[in-house]
């Protein structure tokens, strides 16, 4: 199992219209392949900045397969426009499993 | 419920030792108040950074009690030798629960 980090700076005072999109994107990450959840985090210290977390069998199911999918270009139909800049993505996965 | 994310590199070579100690380091977080979990996380585009991402009950049961406490300074003793620099830690809540 992958995380899937995305950073995203949400352009200002878009940020409840974002946050509205990602929930009503919610049902393309739920049909992806691979994907096995996520959920959007704002940040505290800098509330125009956000972390979309998603859970990813694979990271090909994200980079190859979601961005290759009707579902990616109807996410970005959604919520791209509330973008300040490109997103900054990268892929973890879990090494240590505290509690 | 907030996370802690802190972005930790990790001075090369040490990757191993550096994931022992933050398994030893789990009841140091454990015991802390406030605090409901947490998990390493190690990038898979740049294998020398980490995120360490802990569940709080309030971003001052980090900031505050946490950093106050024995237990960061014990915390700090494990792990920090392994540091290639300052952590950036920043603090995020969850706005969509997708899934």
């Amino acid at each position: 199992m992958f995380w899937e980090i995305a950073q995203i700076e949400v352009k200002a005072g878009e940020e409840a219209a974002f946050e509205a999109a990602v929930a009503k994107a919610v049902p393309l990450f739920k049909s992806a392949r691979g994907c096995e959840g996520m959920r959007l985090h704002r940040s505290v210290e800098h509330p125009s900045r956000y972390r979309l977390v998603v859970d990813w069998d694979t990271v090909e199911d994200h980079t190859v397969h979601f961005r290759g999918s009707e579902n990616f270009q109807e996410w970005r139909r959604l919520v791209g426009a509330h973008f300040a800049g490109p997103p900054v993505v990268e892929h973890t996965h879990r090494v240590v499993d505290g509690f």
